[in-house]
């Protein structure tokens, strides 16, 4: 990961679903300065607002690397893409892909980089060895969003608390466990593609051993709600033996992401849940404050849930794009 | 695994420790007419009271696969054991291993392979594709074993669940997820080994849709308070819907399998926060039976700690090695 070439060319695929190109999103988000332009099929009409080039026009501007921005839930490169990959490669851009299956299981793709000479990068294929997990306990203090489900704002709310954290003067590190907070923070571990016996290990491993005074804040993935991924998100908090942890929550979204029969959790159930199950680890876990991600109801709504919300549970409730992250740092002490 | 030709010769390693063979006692135990002797290095005293024979030995004596019957935590192949592997290939042994770490990882061990013209069979490493979990209702019953930890009987109990259902004429199938289920099966999903993100989905595909009169026996991992394998235990859990789950517990066994610093969990406690995790995916889920492992205390022990259980939370309650599951199956209907 570390020698990723910027700035980046993000591929947004052929849908015309914004939750598919989150991981573009996210990228451009939090780090425009490396961000040189996008590129989608002619059939995707959304954008990430950046201005849209072919593979040679961006490499003509500078860029050197083409970064699959998509995240779909099989995680597997659609066949459509191919020709775009290829257009990258024939460019002189090395391929970037936070997918589950690998660039190199295609034959044309591997030829091609192999005659361009150029590099082809798996991020979530980089996993070492066996890691076991151990639950020793650890120095240093850990924040983890968890959430009610799939894609609701834990790496967004995970980046905004480091963020306001360090413009505090807080030891801060952002811990990315999935593909677009490794392409963020250029590195990480992607947590839902490793060898289910090491989920835990593979996040004591991320967030290790520190300084008293050092915050990990650890970007959560899944819900143990969500009948697809919630072992993930249980080794995740086991691994993660958080202090603190947060709830990012959409308001509004009434199912399971793609799973209509399953209701979205209540918050209360949800909480306790979680709070149980990560007490195993580390007996002190407590509730930090409710992340609430509220694209769907607008701002109005948001002041009015938050304060209800923060009432019923006793801690800050915000939407980070609203009101930010500030109440629940003002409530850490150094 | 269709095609491992048998029989086996069960390879022990070096250790003097009983936990790490239980792959190999779990195959001699439940399908003796398939194997035809054992073998260890020479520091390795412990046996399964099969005949100890070298791979030439029972090469002519009929063998025609070494299986590597051991289980460790990280799931490596020992350097020590290469020697041993390599006489087997010289005798015309096929070699299957359920490690995580594969054959084929050893350089010399891949060559000798080709050179003989024999199979390397990495049962942990069959995974085809991206399988999500869809968290959709199933037709037939399912039984689901869990545990306070790992290595507690859920194997053995699932095993001796299936054999007594098949002789009072149910049609029940044993659903493997461990390397040595795999062995004895021929068949099953080693559900450790798969990426975090599918677990529930390879455990959807492995016992799917049936009859209404057809049992899956699905063997259960690790426990929801391991600290290390919770996760799989939960993907697990939510991938199965068993409508029946049966606790396994090792009776005497005071702290979690090589974690002195986590005691085993309350009966009471793990039973309630299973029964909880899985109701997500199957809301009429129940306890039918808790399953003792005993041989630690031993069965006058077991036989007043057993109606002492089978008092407090109403359901049979047995070791299936004294008292057998037949109580447990008398109260299933057809």
């Amino acid at each position: 990961m570390t020698n990723l070439k910027h700035p980046y060319l993000l591929f947004l695929g052929q849908d015309n679903n914004e939750l598919a190109i989150k991981t573009a999103r996210g990228i451009s988000y939090w780090r425009p300065d490396i961000c040189i332009a996008e590129y989608a099929m002619a059939e995707c009409k959304i954008t990430l607002g950046l201005q849209r080039k072919t593979p040679k026009e961006a490499f003509n501007a500078g860029a050197r690397t083409f970064v699959i921005g998509l995240a779909n839930a099989g995680g597997e490169i659609a066949p459509e893409w191919v020709p775009a990959i290829l257009d990258a490669i024939e460019a002189g851009l090395d391929i970037a892909s936070g997918l589950h299956q690998k660039l190199s299981d295609f034959p044309e793709i591997k030829a091609a980089a192999k005659r361009k000479n150029i590099l082809l990068h798996d991020i979530r294929h980089q996993q070492k060895s066996s890691i076991i997990g151990t639950g020793t306990k650890r120095g240093g203090n850990r924040i983890l969003t968890i959430g009610t489900d799939c894609s609701v704002g834990k790496m967004y709310t995970s980046l905004a608390i480091e963020k306001e954290m360090k413009t505090r003067g807080y030891n801060a590190t952002f811990r990315a466990t999935g593909q677009t907070g490794i392409f963020i923070a250029g590195e990480g571990a992607p947590v839902d593609a490793v060898v289910s016996d090491f989920i835990s290990g593979t996040v004591e491993q991320l967030c290790p051993d520190n300084n008293h005074d050092h915050w990990d804040i650890i970007e959560g993935q899944g819900s143990l709600f969500n009948p697809a991924f919630a072992g993930v998100s249980l080794g995740l908090l086991h691994g993660a033996q958080a202090d603190i942890l947060i709830l990012c929550h959409e308001a509004g979204r009434e199912t399971i992401k793609g799973m209509n029969d399953y209701p979205i959790p209540g918050l209360k159930d949800c909480i306790e849940t979680n709070l149980k199950m990560a007490r195993l680890t580390n007996p002190e876990t407590r509730l930090g404050a409710i992340s609430l991600n509220c694209r769907m109801t607008g701002p109005e709504f948001a002041h009015e849930y938050c304060r209800k919300l923060s009432d019923e549970f006793s801690v800050p409730c915000f939407d980070p794009l609203i009101q930010g992250v500030g109440e629940f740092v003002d409530g850490l002490e150094l």
